[in-house]
């Protein structure tokens, strides 16, 4: 049993997390941190909550997370580093759901998010929790940050390819469609339904922070320079990421010898499926931890298509970091998210 | 003033031509045919035309278009093959929405539509009605073939960067995806509301028959190969396009480059936008006979991002036939769908 | 033709309305005046209008619109009664389209819009602008109020049951469902897509200020006091209203009787349709300036039961708005709108 | 520790009850049943629950439920009648989420169902499985008629009111929102995405099934007689209810009366939330099995509204379910629900 508190637990990410934590058998909740709602029940500000969590949401202070054994941070990037360092003196272990520790390279940090980065000294200790790829680093780790929800979708299916040399790096185009809740809660215009329903817009192109993020894992684990473009749509749903990746072939190869690649590597990975048949639909996976993966070989052009969908507030977010508190406190890897 | 009949005049890209005919200046609507509604009013099948257009659905006979200059055929692809050689043999000029005379190389169209072709001799007299590249021969045609919904939202934009040598012809990636009234009205469980909304799937990839239809027309326009990968998705909105396509950059370029691009092939066409600042979106082409085009030049990864945008039912349906039929009839390019 | 000018015509009813007068055959459009979006092309802040109408919006100033015969106001309720007077006092005809003089009563105005009325003197020469019941006071008035979406979605299908002593003027509930862009364009969070999406939510309920619109309405046509509730509810959709409307029974009727009321009434309504077997759906009635109306008799119980549905930014506003601009000039009644 | 199993576990409901039944602690599932999809294994018919519930689906057989303890039936109503009488005869225990065994007066079931019923003798077994009321007889129940999603969400806030004399019994009415999974899974054109979305329609007014459920409920509940008009509306969402019903004051109350009479009957319900502030909203009630309720006094009309919201598919079908078999069976009442 350990005790967690959850800094912005009233965003779309903390509310899907504390719907997760509520019901983990080896979970208490400790404190719930909150900005602009502080001060009142989190019931009130997310009445889903009415009946079932009662707590209070108060405003963050480094005194009182003494009796938490775990800290989740569910703020938006930029705000996480201005307090990480202090939970980690205070000798608490950390899983941030925000971008502050997934580079780090802090000049593309600094490139894509648009700031300087204020915490070098721990982001060295940050590991990145892609529980398929870095799992034995995340079970020590004091700091673990999680991935972001369009590199969850896109690093999974085309890492394996990769490092097999089924695709080339050069060449790869991530055409990625989300729903709203990416963009968390939101007061703009833009965000607005009226604006949003029935149609599609695509936005940060070649500019999105994800980018840096995805080239970064994926260099990492097939010890290559990949070259891609990724456009990030955004559509009229609340939840899910349908990821569409295309790359040349480096090698002829058949359904089984793609499949035989997923399942060198995640053969045993409880929350990825993968089919040379049935292709992923984002109902599949709404509401689940699981990412689904699908291809189809173009022999005729010489190309491969994959693709991808993860509920981006659980895979993409809350439950991911669930399943790295799993492996950091030693639960089965599966526990409270299956 | 001319008169014309619509054959398919119940399904979704038929209602939007009669909403479009209904208004159109220079045409009087002659008759309507249907196949599973014929008999009732058209009112009755589509109340959104009570009051307003007040014709009765027929079945179809060879005998009722003699008060015809033209004939729409709207049907579902297969079915206009068996009636077109007699609507030309009887001297009446023919636009038809549907995919059977699209492409001159049948063997393509049995790959792709699953089925023989039944009337090679008219083929060969059909020109496909793309206007921005055909207009000279669609004003004499007897038979245009209206393009495929995904084809126009790929050709127009991709095809002056192929003609210009700025993008590779291989390794092109097309993305697109659609609202359901792609699919035309249906009454398939996987097209019902519980199993469109809140998510996305991809479909037909690799075999959709639009594949032949895009490679051939970009084939013909810059005298290349293309090698590409297409992939159609089906969002929950009931229309609009948003197609995203990638390719390598033949060489270096900058925005006024690609802008001059368009502007050497657009310049003067009615309905097409494009812009190097805003990207598109489905909103603003819905309800318009508009395709709006914007691009990113990824220079890092030497790649080129374009993104289009149209109305499926405008300008890829019932809204090109009108402008074909403009053409055809030599009415302004713009008569009743600006 | 007449020449007139828009103030506030970047809200979703300024735009709505832009689509129609750019294509009503008797009007030119002289000015266009907006607050935030003032010096910017209407097609930038709107584009959709891109290469349509290359208008620049300007903040507004009574100087500019000497030229115009007409000015149309879709501002947000209570900035109107600040321009009207001068407007009027210049010769000039007015359509409002907000809510500032649509209730004589400014006792009402003041309890239900929460401010005071600052124009008593022009409010007296308002016409409240429902051409169906209106019309021959609408020919000759110099400022129109043209009615709320809610109160033409109620008004029109309870006035002639009213009316006729169909219905009783107590216990009538009025349950009404409408699309976000009711609100117009908003930055409210509770406004955003993710909140909106898949979900249903009542709003104001006993403090809606069409309330006493509807009242008043009633009252004067029936020349009774109604006693009803009034709900609105948030759907997530963009456009559209349906209304159901619950009475108690005065007398026994069948539905030829209800029917013939209704023919007496709206016989010759141009955009009125009913129907004793049809039931009204949003889209059937969507981007047009109809009103469907259908009703069940509930026997067993005593009451009737009458649901109807419009468009709410084209019955409910700017088709209206143009239906009643036809009457004052003299053009035929649905010019520009069917 | 009980064993149970689904008949008709492909449909809506059926998928729902198994991921409920699946992390029930106190449910193993013995075997699933289903007609069209029988011989297939459940991911197949419904992926989501790949990699988490790894059953074959099996045509029924009387033979094949020796194991159970219970019984889910959730068939299309007109179904279970033919195979409930011997389940029970073999001593097993049944919850059936259809329509069959609610509606003690058969003559009542003939008329809106529109066929004989052929199971007189186990209906009058039959308890109504609304927990709120009935908990005593669905503790010792062999037969559970579970309650339909629209009258779940019209009895629970009518009947207090009704049986502490707040309202009239006569000239109710109720106005129910209802998402498409209330329909089952379709292959209907009206139920196409194309036809939903963006629309809103009423059906089968005065004619639906529900309505002689909710007036025998309510008449039972309030020993009285009422008089109601219900008119269900489909709306673009995929699941949860929103009903608004309007009533006539039978005494002057204010707001702290009406929560009174909630909290005698309701007060320690664990699945009802009720507030004099907060008005109900789908988002908060989805995939939860609670219902909340809200409401608003109209004394000027002298008229009450009250607005309650459910999940259709838990609280209104599978959700409700469980809490029955949970008092069936001793376990804690919300047990695998909250």
């Amino acid at each position: 049993m350990i005790s967690v508190s959850v800094v912005g637990a009233s965003g779309y990410s903390g509310i899907e997390l504390l719907k997760i934590l509520a019901r983990h058998p080896g979970v208490t909740i400790d404190r719930l941190f909150a900005n602009s709602s502080a001060g009142k029940l989190l019931a009130d500000v997310a009445p889903v909550f009415g009946k079932t969590l009662d707590i209070m949401l108060e405003p963050y202070a480094p005194d009182k997370i003494s009796g938490s054994d775990l800290v989740f941070i569910a703020l938006p990037s930029g705000e996480a580093m201005n307090i990480v360092p202090d939970i980690l003196a205070a000798g608490k272990r950390v899983i941030d759901l925000g971008g502050d520790f997934r580079l780090q390279d802090t000049s593309l940090y600094e490139r894509f998010y648009k700031r300087p980065h204020t915490a070098h000294a721990v982001l060295k200790q940050s590991v990145y929790g892609l529980p398929e790829w870095n799992a034995a680093q995340i079970k020590t780790a004091s700091l673990v940050a999680n991935p972001g929800c369009y590199p969850t979708s896109a690093i999974l299916p085309l890492a394996p390819l990769l490092k097999e040399g089924i695709i080339e790096p050069a060449g790869i185009a991530v055409s990625s469609l989300s729903g709203v809740s990416g963009a968390g809660r939101s007061a703009a215009v833009e965000m607005s339904f009226g604006e949003v329903n029935e149609s599609v817009r695509a936005y940060k192109v070649g500019t999105h922070q994800h980018i840096p993020e995805i080239k970064t894992a994926l260099n990492a684990i097939a010890q290559t320079t990949v070259k891609l473009s990724f456009v990030p749509h955004l559509l009229p749903i609340t939840r899910g990421i349908f990821t569409s990746s295309y790359a040349a072939l480096k090698k002829s190869v058949n359904e089984q010898m793609v499949l035989d690649v997923y399942k060198k590597y995640y053969g045993t990975a409880p929350f990825v499926r993968y089919s040379a048949a049935a292709l992923p639909e984002i109902k599949n996976v709404a509401y689940t931890n699981f990412i689904d993966i699908g291809f189809r070989i173009n022999q005729e052009d010489g190309q491969l298509v994959v693709l991808s969908t993860i509920d981006n507030l659980i895979k993409g977010a809350a439950g991911q970091a669930v399943q790295n508190m799993n492996l950091m406190v030693g639960f089965n890897e599966t526990e409270g998210i299956k």
